[in-house]
């Protein structure tokens, strides 16, 4: 029997936004890994063995789901959100380096966090934008601040993906200070904590009271570009630049 | 009766990908508004009336949704992909603006082409990222230059919506221009056609052997960062940088 890895991403929380294909894929596998918090969104049945592992462990889930199906299990990696945005996919190939053989590998897509942000607000990603990963586990600090300067110049909205953690308590306001010193302080910036969920919060303010601990590491961040404006108790990004 | 608008991204292509909560908005509605095309998605039904409209007529056809919904219609404006990612959710909200009434006004997310192209193609998107519109109908041509050059420089990997179509066939050549003096002539690019489609066709080549033509208004394209490479058939971005 032939085996296969399956990226899925279960989009950000409410199950409404679980596709049909990602439902097919979990209704063939014998193996889900992932995350806890993801694999506690499958149900069990008969035939499938799921396997939940802690936070930070990425590349060690990624090659058992590659030897797993390397072994003829029907393997799929859940994450929330999209698997390719800042989630398993890219963990699955890093592990494939170095393989002389390789498994079938197909990714899922799913709604991402900033997707579902934006539409519960309005469309403050209805004009050209980018998304940043804020952590700095896997790159410089230096870095994620040179992205969102340059992001600031180019007049891009901008999403921040884990804007703040325990570990990591004071690189977002390193972030707010970059930002203050490239845009105006009217400039609207949206905080979207458990997006979908039935605890969501959605708050927009002004960048001049932005604080620190708006952010946690079940928020995501959205900055409008510098036309983003409200419209009743919308927020949006007009199509037309300027 | 109260009317409202629903405004639903239909995904890509693939009806695997339509999420339940865009289906039930569908299965309430009185009206379906949106371009041709994607009207030619929704099945008809007793009860239903559907308003296909032509390209470039986005705020009439938003004009048309809340007035329908303010008479106590409930409305759903379709569109492909996301409806906050270059689609109808921004233009209903420019229609919004000069009225003192509104109605109740939804956005449900969907799958946005770029993140099905890079599902199909491995996890390209997998560290930060822009989404950029090469379309100049609605902003200066320079300002599409030069959001392209400052991403390069921040080392993002970029995303193009509309990248070439009939009225302006010049404008990707230009881009790919910007890219080479930005970028080594190994860089990856991505062209996905009609993504998750049967015919969808998924193209990965160096930067020195892109040229124009293997773009037109049904594609994809997405450039990676200094580290998206190959691994077996698929193309990745790492998660660490540099």
């Amino acid at each position: 029997m032939t085996g296969w890895v399956c990226v899925v991403g279960l989009g950000p929380g409410d199950d409404g936004l679980v596709t049909d294909q990602v439902r097919a894929a979990l209704a063939e596998a014998s193996d889900v890994i992932g995350y806890i918090p993801y694999v506690a969104r499958i149900a069990p049945r008969d035939g499938l063995t799921l396997h939940a592992s802690d936070n930070r462990v990425e590349l060690d889930r990624a090659t058992q789901a590659l030897d797993l199906a390397l072994a003829g299990h029907r393997v799929v990696v859940v994450s929330s959100g999209d698997p390719g945005v800042f989630a398993m996919a890219s963990a699955v190939f890093e592990a494939c380096e170095g393989r002389s053989v390789l498994p079938q590998i197909k990714v899922l897509p799913g709604i991402t966090a900033m997707l579902a942000a934006a539409a519960s607000a309005g469309a403050p990603l209805g004009h050209d934008f980018c998304a940043i990963n804020l952590s700095d586990n896997l790159k410089p600090f230096e870095m994620i601040e040179k992205r969102v300067r340059l992001a600031a110049e180019a007049d891009f909205a901008m999403a921040f993906y884990n804007p703040r953690s325990a570990s990591r308590p004071d690189g977002f306001g390193r972030i707010l200070s970059v930002l203050r010193a490239s845009c105006a302080p009217e400039r609207l910036i949206l905080f979207a904590r458990n997006v979908t969920l039935p605890d969501q919060r959605i708050v927009t303010v002004a960048l001049r009271d932005a604080a620190e601990d708006m952010a946690d590491m079940r928020t995501v961040v959205i900055v409008g570009n510098s036309a983003t404006r409200r419209v009743g108790p919308y927020v949006y990004s007009p199509r037309r630049a300027g």
